[in-house]
């Protein structure tokens, strides 16, 4: 509807995982976008639903499958009149197969959006650091994508994981950014000392935690900017 | 759709108007929020549509008329399942009568959630600051709503609105907010010299130009965080 309306492209945002990143993906939608007045911006449908059942326990833990929810959310930005879709969620990325097969909109994946933003930070194919959730490192997401494509993925240790990453996160979800910024930091510097050239924010919970302190020392790629880069750059912008 | 669904309430959220003043909202909406985890967070869909019409040009200056395109956002907001609507821009209220008759959901008013958040703040009813857009001031959308319960407003002069205001309205509006302040808390400041006990930042672009700078030292409403307080008071948080 919208975007027969409109005549220009919609961006449908698929949020709530959580619902802070997806707020924080349409801040950098917007702060990216060369504009000057209103109407140099472009359209967008955010459907937050925060209720989609945890994906790192679906994955994990054999909690409820998140993909009848996320389809919801799809069917509703189609409804929305959504030209593609855009998840400032990487663990959702889970269910990229199920989602793509679902809709004939493309789904710009998170992981190709990463590679790209590494890319323009001046980092080359060669080991790099992986933080994300447990479900996301269960899954290998970026491993399966990038590893093909000449990079190599380090990632935390389990007790970093546990006692750094996965706390870290919680704080972000239950609005405590500034503290989480000391776990997910340390977490980051532990890759790099292990040899990474950069760091993937691999979780849209990690970059508001990083952002939340003082900038560490190397190229971090912060997902939610990478995704809203490659939004942009669908939309011709 | 989405309310029967998730069996919850959804905030519909009519945005765009400017795009980073509604970004703004989902992330206040979401860090009001009491949660500890994504779950505890309110389902909301955001039609983000930056192409409506200029609402001061609309009627100041006999530009398009915006009303077709806040209906055109009403439907799909009542297509994706919104049980009620937040119009994250106050001059956009100057069509509220006509959005409120067309549709059978709720609009939260933004100068109501405003003097909540004047009360809240412990502001009583008496003499405070507007600021706003040219369109604001000029439909008198505070002074008709507020001045019957007791609030008198004193606006900039209009030597202040072309220097100060508008231009700073104009700068978030093209993502130069770190350049909105100075002129943004020069006005405000202004206000408070003639009297004003509290300041209300009566235009959502407004808030982001002000907290680009130090904490002005008196007390200012915030329609941003009104309109969020508003919303989650609806959604029973």
């Amino acid at each position: 509807m919208a975007e027969k309306n409109l005549g220009v492209p919609v961006l449908g945002v698929l949020g709530g995982m959580g619902p802070l990143a997806s707020a924080q993906f349409m801040l950098r939608l917007t702060l990216l976008t060369p504009a000057e007045r209103d109407q140099d911006h472009i359209p967008a449908v955010l459907w937050s639903n925060p209720r989609v059942p945890d994906r790192t326990a679906a994955r994990l833990a054999g909690g409820e499958d998140p993909l009848p929810a996320l389809l919801r959310g799809i069917r509703g930005l189609e409804a929305a009149g959504a030209g593609a879709i855009a998840i400032p969620c990487n663990t959702a990325h889970g269910w990229f197969e199920g989602m793509q097969a679902a809709t004939a909109l493309p789904i710009l994946h998170i992981v190709d959006a990463a590679e790209a933003e590494l890319l323009r930070l001046g980092v080359t194919p060669g080991p790099i650091g992986l933080m994300g959730t447990a479900g996301t490192l269960a899954m290998r997401l970026y491993q399966e994508r990038l590893e093909p494509r000449g990079w190599t993925c380090l990632v935390p240790e389990p007790a970093e994981m546990d006692r750094l990453v996965s706390p870290g996160i919680a704080e972000v979800k239950a609005n405590r950014v500034a503290e989480a910024h000391g776990p997910l930091a340390e977490a980051a510097r532990a890759l790099v000392a292990r040899g990474a050239r950069a760091v993937v924010l691999g979780c849209t919970e990690i970059p508001l935690g990083i952002a939340a302190g003082p900038a560490l020392p190397f190229p971090v790629c912060d997902t939610i900017d990478a995704l809203a880069r490659a939004a942009l750059h669908w939309a011709g912008k």
